[in-house]
């Protein structure tokens, strides 16, 4: 029947779908772990919004699920196949559409990359805020699905706070506007701001304009290191209280500073038991970066010269740290993010936790958002009984992070994975809300489903 | 029937509900211009979240329309009584729970005052950035209801930005929480999002996590005298060029300058046909003001001495200078936003239709934000002939804002008044979602009907 059904699709949208083989596996997954390995039955590469609207058409008419995908660079397996699915690839819907450079915005499809719509804009002295780690191969459309976060959100906000306006296919192949290409707008319900995070699963995201900022003038960067975690946490806790806001503040702990000495040569672990890295921008970068370094010297850090190399190099290593970092059977990460005064006791009953449950343990955050990225592994010559600790490590990190008043996912969101913690920090009635919520966008449940909110 | 079902409900709820005339009177409508006159059936002035729970279980039972209000500073007729409400008041629910200032987050009860909550954490170098005109005397929720805007979120964003979590009573009665403590969290749907700004259609903000800022270390001010109000627009085009974030921009016309020197027996006009005041803050305060000067002397604008009273004076005037000009049936004021790029075609098509209707014309602008307030009237001895001319002005004013890739309101709301051009900006099928939304939180229609959105 599928077979038909793609037939008459593949005679709609000639070229656009394939089902290669290796297409399909490659367009199976995401960077996230996966549950319930399956492929999809076609990769459809669209690329004009018509297509998009004959694509869900189609796939209401077959009752198909649909799978969107941009570059597949989530962690969450937002983007896995599911049972039965087609995958709606979006990534050569690449184009930026324009780019207005007095009204400080920029309208672009959601296969265009991160990376790209930053180098397009500089040249006008602007940015777009939002850097996933994974900046250089992500996809607008795919930061707009996970409400990506990044670096430099801890100045800029989020991807939310940049998105304006989108133009999204409904499940049926109606598309619709939403929001405004105004900076404020506050008609009617904030519908841009419900289907930002929604992972794909309330409609297809085929136009995004979003706010750009302006490129600083100036940016200064420190390296502190500190005799450990504790102190280095200190260290953030005493940026805040100086009322000083970088535009960067990420914390290594000392395995971290192991790891990368390991790979990249250095000897950073032998300065520090902790790294704090500290980024401020804009006219009044130097004066911050003063304040700041005279913070942290009060606490008894280390720190480097300013814009001295190494801190720069350090930022750059840090801002795109993960793509080669995947997390597998025998190492898995989390993203939890907590209130910034409990940075040192979250940490502290990860580290007991982690040794109760033999499994090693490092941890990187983005301190200044109390948003942090622990990541458990163990030696792959335990086997498989390793797994099963690492699983209970996992979810009790994430149990640790709710009792301080935390959330399960800071920035990489609930896709398939974390859909087993999402009950626990979320209560029936707003479970139940948001299921009805997808009812009313997607009544026969084609977008999607099994991710996101738990139905 | 409702006296037996108040009688009912002041018997739950001792010594809270309110029939008094002149209560019922003071409680039924909000600043905004009022279409249909109502009174509300009583006045229920709740201290709990248990009280608002009860109201909310008794007003399903008995079907009884509720329009929940904070202190009535609205100006879009969002808390104005309809036909067989009753005023859920929350202005005695005014405690601030909470400050935590290492987590820079505060916790407040919907009814605290916008100010009181700015002095208390200012203490602690911090502060709510939000800031509307009315935020001497308008609530948190009132604020969270609206979405509310305001001078500094040129810098620092509307009021969504600043709220990380709620607690609201549904329709039925039900408590839930949304959101997260921490400033990024991406688990489930933003429903705090769609909370914010939806006027009290979809719930009943009882609770508010709101993000603080920190208190800005030093201040800059300029005021800047253009001949006209193209030159000025260019002023703001030229701020943004140079790529200088101020924390505050505002535009004033002509006319404006004559009604302050009017109303202040001041000279502005004298000086100048247009005025741009110019706010800088942070660290990099003296530099950007320093950079904004030499922006706009560039343009043969009159830059008065940084720090001059009079500069700082003039803007503490625009900052709470709604209040005492409410509009009435001889004046008509309005609040699209546009993008910037658009100011100067704007008020040029604004200034032609004026003169075409016969109205008096003057314009404010957030101009950082495209955020414009014109103003229209007429003299009260021109009598009812003259409410058509400013009702199809201000009609032309919305129209003309669209046509340029505008919203019907930048940060007041829809509320009552703003439904009849809602649909000239939203497709049918963007005003069904929301239509579906309203009946998934609010499925007998209880919660203030005939508001924010069209049914």
């Amino acid at each position: 029947m599928i077979a038909a059904a793609l037939d008459e699709l593949g005679h709609a949208l000639p070229g656009r779908v394939s089902t290669d083989p290796e297409d399909l596996t490659r367009n199976s997954r995401d960077q996230g772990p996966v549950l319930e390995p399956a492929l999809p039955s076609a990769v459809i590469r669209v690329r004009t919004v018509e297509d998009v609207q004959v694509v869900l058409r189609w796939a209401s008419r077959h009752r198909v699920p649909v799978v969107s995908r941009g570059a597949g660079s989530g962690v969450s397996g937002g983007a896995h196949a599911t049972q039965g699915c087609v995958v709606l690839s979006l990534e050569l819907m690449n184009h930026i559409l324009a780019i207005n450079p007095d009204d400080e915005t920029a309208v672009v499809e959601p296969g265009v990359i991160n990376a790209d719509l930053n180098t397009a804009v500089a040249e006008h002295g602007l940015m777009y805020a939002p850097d996933p780690a994974s900046y250089r191969w992500s996809t607008i459309g795919g930061n707009v699905a996970t409400n990506a976060g990044g670096l430099r959100c801890a100045k800029y906000g989020v991807t939310r706070d940049s998105v304006l306006a989108l133009k999204v296919v409904l499940a049926g192949g109606t598309l619709i506007s939403t929001g405004h290409s105004t900076f404020k707008g506050v008609a009617g319900y904030d519908l841009t701001a419900l289907l930002t995070g929604s992972e794909g699963t309330l409609g297809v995201v085929v136009q995004v304009t979003v706010r750009l900022r302006y490129l600083p003038r100036d940016v200064r960067t420190l390296a502190a290191f500190f005799e450990d975690f504790p102190q280095a946490a200190a260290g953030v806790l005493a940026i805040g209280r100086a009322r000083v806001q970088p535009s960067i503040l990420e914390l290594l702990d000392g395995r971290t500073l192991e790891a990368l000495d390991g790979a990249h040569g250095s000897n950073l672990r032998g300065r520090g038991g902790s790294l704090l890295l500290v980024r401020t921008d804009g006219y009044g970068a130097a004066a911050e970066a003063a304040a700041i370094r005279s913070a942290l010297l009060g606490l008894g850090a280390v720190v480097e010269e300013e814009g001295s190399a190494e801190a720069e190099r350090l930022v750059d290593l840090r801002r795109h740290s993960r793509g080669d970092e995947v997390d597998d059977l025998f190492r898995v990460g989390e993203d939890v993010a907590i209130p910034k005064s409990r940075l040192v006791d979250y940490v502290e009953a990860l580290e007991s936790m982690a040794a109760r449950y033999a499994v090693q343990l490092k941890v990187v955050a983005h301190a200044g958002d109390g948003n942090l990225h622990p990541t458990f592994w163990a030696e792959r010559s335990e086997g498989p009984q390793a797994h099963a600790r690492l699983d209970e490590a996992l979810d009790e990190s994430v149990r640790l992070a709710l009792a301080l008043g935390g959330t399960i996912t800071g920035e990489h969101g609930v896709g398939q994975f974390k859909r087993r913690w999402l009950a626990w920090e979320q209560e029936p009635a707003v479970l139940e809300l948001q299921a009805r919520i997808k009812e009313v966008f997607d009544p026969l449940g084609i977008l999607n489903p099994g991710k996101a909110i738990v139905a």
